[in-house]
């Protein structure tokens, strides 16, 4: 009996271009908005049966090379995603699966919907020692919204996630941290809280996350390429941070991420920027360390080359900020595959796995606290 | 400080008109697809203090009589809803509220989000009792689903609810009644899986309540004024559904609704087809007293006029159904306001009343079984 | 590799008499206090691998047919209890299991601690319908508490378990019953609220319940053969519990209990008492209807033989109590096998049916109501 | 109207004098099993209205200094355990209270029951990360369990905890180190599971934990003082790990305590040994300092005056293991009171608490677990 995929719901993307022959199903993953990158995919089979799956324009999509390696998420609970069979060859993306259920749902990485993003802000907000902020609105009209945390007059604290929506890990992650910070019983927390103050945004992209677009916003910008210059009409989402952090001022800044082809859990810092001080070097290197001692799940071997002196890509957040406010800056990326240093053949880099990487990075920024003044 | 309002996220409706004054937020709803129904709100507020939210256009709603006697619904966990201040004069409906909270959600009814209906699809498949099918798609190209459970062969009941999406207390009343019919250790839910099977669709209008509609699909048609007809192009969610009873034919049928102005529960028949029978005439009867018994919830006097002999409605589910398979077929109505038998000053008619009430309704469903062969 | 055996905890009971072997584990069970009553065995096995469990004094306990077509009951999570393979020949019960796991506990039924009954009172004590009252101390110096749901003023039922601390059936029943009584989303619970005062005691016999006896007390007395005249020296509990009730009056009494040998749910009457009247006749068996309607897990054609007139035992709480305030009495009698109408195969009687049926008893106890004035 | 005031349950431990008067309700702490030592209440108050208790033997007790700057616990749903007002003078412990509730239960810390810790053990033997097993019986003939985990063969890291069974924060802490050593999600969990086999006591002391005792076992034995020599008829509970130790070797060794005057949460070490080495003392001095660096909850400032060179007390786990297998030892000590750096004056130290800092122990481990080949 033949299988029926679909797409329409929150974060939803695929294109169906023949779904008759469940041994052969054929998929397209399209563009997001501006017609530049696709690699994103979340759709629902239903049926039962082995089924395989063929996204035939994957090589095309932004990032070939993730798909090296890579295994697909699937779940029928929509609470529990395991990796399934996924073989990449001549610019196809098969998987594999024969689901113990009627219906089934598959995405590039578990997902995180608007409405759990609304939840997560109600939950802060019932915190006592949280508050919820709206920055204003996206191209959309969707809430860019901050939770913010910590002492007044202290440190200020940014960290941001999701400018590039299909990297849903960031969001997991942000569970994790913002549900160690608002633990009244974590002693590291409070320590945190009563010496910094933390802005706090969980999705920097809330149109790209319900349009199911992997790196852009509703009218195609790349957020992540906009910091030197943005506007209310192209990346009002940057803009509403911009400002904001212009009134705080920054003193640490962390821009969580997800990257397609590497296999770890790093950071990527500033050393590109013309104000790169000696002492944002030890600062950042200080950070990372801390953190690789906290957890085995972030290591510092393997992340990006290193920009040249003078060679940072100014529209990018982190070096941006660093720049403009001389802080800590860095941007944390983590992997749609697995962490290769620690592999779980079941469930890869997983929901549960980036909320404990984001519970861990209280031990980093305590590390560095004290020199942030 | 000025407060914000926004309605970009599933089931939201509203327009802004000013928000500038929080003592005096003007606000309108707009008409569903077909420009003929509007009467659903739901939209988020961000800020604290006090505020009067006036929907100004409440009185050319679809049943201003509804606004009589109503108390909006709002939360700010978004898992409580409760009933505050609510005034209705000249036409404009105002919300007086202060809530302690810096981000709250206004609706007329509690929400059911498309992510939790699709949970309750998987919470369905997961048991052992149930299997999903998907019936096709809607307008927009959303998923029709129904939930089937009981014996193959035994007598068929169809169970299904939110053709008009706007009453999403119909869903919450689905998620009591499938919760109990898939309870392992209940033993009415197991006889009757033995003796029935169940066609239960627990949405009958996706699209309708992810656009925040109050009685439209996405091209503006009414659905339950569509069964004499229905056609793939202007009301494929009720095509899909006859044509699915027309295979397995109906002894009972069960399609669950809100009022706007009625505060009570009831019944509403198919009296008025030109089949009706005395033997159909002793089942309704026979359920509509079972279920008061079940619970002080439901009751008999206040409902409906009654149809004259042959007047009724035949572009109606009920009418149409019953008509068609010479079936005990009934409209159940749940109230928006509160059942002012029993009223809650608090919560109004809540969730977990509908929950109760749909659990509650195994007990007339077991008392007609054995007529209905 | 051996086995160990323990019971050195609460309601724990067993003698060990050799567990060197385990396909041969030697068990006996020990007397309550008193010196009269045993059958209740709870015991914890250390150690994997296949055993088989021998209670070589089961056929001189008091109740050999309860061994017929019984199997126990094991946990190796302490939340769920399985039946597994027993046998019983010549006067020796036999336990053969294989569990998965380095601990598991068996139990004649799954057992309800102490602690849980405190839980339990504590989460009464936590809803604002319904407040905990002490009404004395036990033998061994206990607290005998009753929870009191309602409206003063309003007739009275008294509702209690566990006389026969073995039967710990009856407090699951409570959880069931107390959980739906405090349900404010329950109209049928909110209307018997407004119309009835109940005294509720979930435990009549901590002592028991604590050391692991099958009938009772901690002085060796049967409390449900002395209420023609309990004292505090030898039954308190029942001294206690008649004091309260001559204080308040009973319109209605249901005594819950199990039945060791009989495989249904069933009630048994004050047929036999001299004060026995066509009105309690019709109330009595309007009540057995209605709870037989209300749940297929309640059946009226199984039971014990009825009481010839005037024959009925006055000492027991049923017959004690319609005598004493002409009452509607009734004993409440699960199987600790399973209910051969519905069986199952995996759990057989439950915990969760348990709870299922007390929380179906609201129904027959609104159908009685009006008549109780 | 008169309180009463009860203590026979779990853990349980007070006698009444005189409940008569609910302005001046007299209580004694009555001996542990040896005549020795006395310090741990827990009793429930039943009846409502405020309440002056007084311990009139207080300064009589084991650590009067423990009373001073010390607030009695309370809960009334079992789950939340609140510091309430209390006074010590004259030797008279006196707790002012006036609960919303009909029942209150007070104690000395937050009690951990047998049965929670049997729920603890069913949970651990559920994951497939760890295995129970167990060493033998208490002199009650209760269980002594032992919790498995990691990797045969290598390094051998012992966790033992409440000898002193008043100690009740010690087996929280270990909810929390076990929760996390068991956390499939958690890195640093896994790479500890990886390099270590832990042999983990959850409860060295059931019997008299269950018993209501501060720091004896049913004979009277101060299990911490049993070291040199235990016997099977005195401290069977030493014994019986202390020859698994012999048959595992013992690499690091960690015993969890709580202090009844301290107010900080600390370390005391083995100095005192004869076998201390420059090794031994910056192994221990690199556990402190991580676990400092881990939690703020945790300090290296106050604690016991060091042992002079070769005066340490040989009867002491902590001297006795060290000396024995020439290894890090460590006593680890909670306050009774509240961490005076960092203060809740609502909970003072809790069992949340005590689970955060034994989740946060996996750092020192990690820290210094490649010095421990």
């Amino acid at each position: 009996m033949a299988l029926q995929v679909s797409s329409h719901f929150d974060s939803g993307n695929i294109v169906v271009i023949d779904a008759s022959d469940p041994a052969a199903i054929q998929l397209e993953i399209p563009f997001d908005a501006g017609g530049e990158h696709r690699q994103w995919f979340h759709f629902r089979v239903s049926g039962s049966g082995p089924r395989t799956l063929r996204i035939r324009n994957a090589g095309q999509c932004s990032y070939p090379k993730g798909w090296e390696g890579y295994r697909a998420c699937r779940s029928t609970d929509r609470e529990t995603w395991v990796r399934v069979p996924t073989t990449y060859a001549d610019g196809v993306l098969s998987i594999h699966d024969d689901p113990d259920a009627d219906v089934a749902w598959y995405a590039y990485f578990a997902p995180y919907s608007q409405e759990r993003h609304q939840d997560l802000l109600a939950r802060c907000q019932a915190s006592a020692l949280a508050r919820v902020e709206r920055l204003g609105a996206t191209v959309d009209g969707r809430d860019l919204d901050r939770v913010v945390v910590g002492t007044p007059g202290e440190r200020v604290f940014w960290v941001i996630a999701r400018q590039h929506p299909g990297e849903s890990m960031a969001e997991w992650w942000m569970e994790g941290f913002l549900g160690r910070l608002l633990d009244p019983a974590c002693a590291l927390a409070r320590r945190l809280r009563e010496r910094v103050v933390f802005h706090v945004v969980p999705n920097m992209n809330p149109d790209g996350s319900a349009r199911g677009h992997l790196r852009c916003n509703a009218v195609g910008a790349n957020l992540n390429r906009e910091w030197h210059a943005p506007t209310m009409a192209r990346s009002p989402e940057v803009k509403l941070v911009r400002d904001a952090m212009d009134a705080t001022g920054v003193k640490l800044c962390l821009d969580v991420h997800g990257d397609e082809a590497l296999p770890y859990n790093f950071i990527s810092g500033a050393e590109g920027i013309s104000g790169w001080t000696p002492r944002l070097a030890e600062l950042d290197a200080a950070f990372r360390l801390a953190y690789e001692r906290a957890t085995p799940d972030f290591q510092r071997v393997h992340g990006y080359p290193l920009d040249q002196p003078g060679q940072g890509n100014l529209t990018m957040c982190t070096n941006a900020i660093a720049e403009r406010f001389a802080c800590l800056a860095m941007t944390l990326e983590m992997p749609f595959k697995d962490n290769a240093d620690l592999p779980d053949p079941t469930f890869g880099w997983s929901p549960a796995r980036c909320q404990a990487l984001g519970a861990a990075v209280l031990h980093p920024m305590a590390a560095v606290l004290d020199r942030l003044r």
